[in-house]
């Protein structure tokens, strides 16, 4: 047991598998009293914990909010002050999409002191995993990620994309990658051909990435939410738009930069 | 010696701290037949690597192109097909801004067995370290990653950041990430101002990021790039431009939801 003032690491577990854990994550583990963590954590890591390591897991399944966030908060404010070393352990990236800043805010609003381990983000890794570039020469520099469920965080903006995000696509201006949008998929496609985008644009699905259950789902846009219903697409997945999604980017395509789908139009 | 088949493994290396490789990122390095790495990784990495391990430095120092991409290509496939286990260590992820589709592509147009091992990404990564959340509950919920300095990858788009981007920052719509653009600065400043962006719009620079070296310039909009050549700001770094980058963020804001900066239009 620690002895003098606890702390907060609010460490990233990457996108899924053990391995993807950084070394720096991976010690701090090892110097832990409490490890608070989510649900989409390889849960692995934790077998190696000290028999008197304290393992909270406050993770959230679709549908149930076991630990509401304040009480996350309060939690790791609590077992800090009390001398503890709290790991708070992410999944991907602790602020990316994680709520980390809001725990970060609250550990320093407290006088505990917290740092971070940065993660391997599912937005880019899972992707990169299932063969699909976020950037490619020739095809596009830039890419946009977003979640396409948090219309609660966005007062006055209903709709599930907004018009910069939808932009990325409809004028082939950034790779598109999408998180926690499997059940918006529908409204999601609509949204993008309602503003024009090409009904053809390759659609990237990748669930459970970097699991040895990964599943990459190919498709145009126009047929990618039907596709994904016949094929029971679930969360999570990260879902990617744009034409590094397309199939044969990566294969075959030479050393010649902006060789496959994209030759016709650019000069990269 | 390996015998047998040759292959390449495209390995992440993270933003630049040794203990940022993931655990599978080590694991290859520990296989490798030929180290090929890029200037930018954690060169103190290569000191475990046996004696017979080759290894072979590609980076390209700001106006020194060392090894061109095609001959990086070549040097790849061609110690494969002479039956080696190459690591080609990149900086970040290797599917974002690396080049590595490029590579990859080259692997499989040769025939050569090539496989990913994710990265921490700089872009994310670095404004983490330096107590930029990319993204926050109640300031934004989305991030675009755009590099500054790829104009001749973009046939016909002269400006320094296209349309979406600039949008990203006008319209409140996104963290704008942009990696890759301190020489640019002035003519990044100059197109958001150009297009409406507020002043005061908060900019994080995190020079050298997750290094001892590290350091973190916050500035206003309209004064970025003045105090970035006061500074002696310079490459490598990750510029942040949007609320998530205002100083106080994470600092004091307690458990309240977009407290701080963003309360006043936020409701998150």
């Amino acid at each position: 047991m620690t002895t003098g003032p606890g702390r907060v690491t609010l460490v990233g577990a990457g996108p899924g598998a053990a391995d993807l854990l950084t070394y720096r994550a991976w010690r701090a583990l090892t110097r832990a009293d409490v490890v608070v963590h989510d649900r989409l954590v390889p849960l692995e890591v934790l077998d190696d914990l000290g028999p008197d390591v304290e393992v909270v897991d406050v993770g959230k399944a679709p549908g149930h909010h076991k630990v509401p966030q304040e009480g996350i908060n309060a939690l790791l404010v609590e077992h800090a002050l009390a001398g503890r070393h709290v790991v708070r352990l992410k999944g991907g990236d602790p602020f990316v999409f994680g709520r980390g800043g809001e725990e970060y805010a609250a550990c320093a609003a407290a006088g505990v002191a917290v740092d971070v381990v940065p993660g391997v983000s599912s937005a880019l890794a899972v992707p990169s995993l299932a063969g699909v570039p976020l950037t490619h020469r020739g095809l596009t520099t830039a890419f946009h990620v977003v979640t396409a469920h948090t219309r609660g965080d966005r007062p006055g903006r209903d709709d599930v994309l907004d018009d910069v995000a939808v932009s990325c696509v409809t004028r082939r201006a950034a790779t598109l990658v999408i998180l926690m949008g499997v059940s918006a998929l529908p409204q999601v496609v609509a949204r993008l051909r309602d503003a024009g985008a090409d009904p053809a644009t390759p659609v990237a699905i990748v669930e459970r990435g970097s699991t040895p259950e990964q599943r990459v789902t190919r498709v145009e846009l126009d047929l990618a939410a039907k596709r994904a219903d016949e094929l029971g697409v679930r969360a999570p997945a990260v879902i990617v738009i744009g034409d590094v999604a397309a199939e044969g980017v990566l294969e075959g395509a030479g050393v010649e930069p902006g060789a496959g789908r994209g030759a016709g139009r650019a000069g990269g």
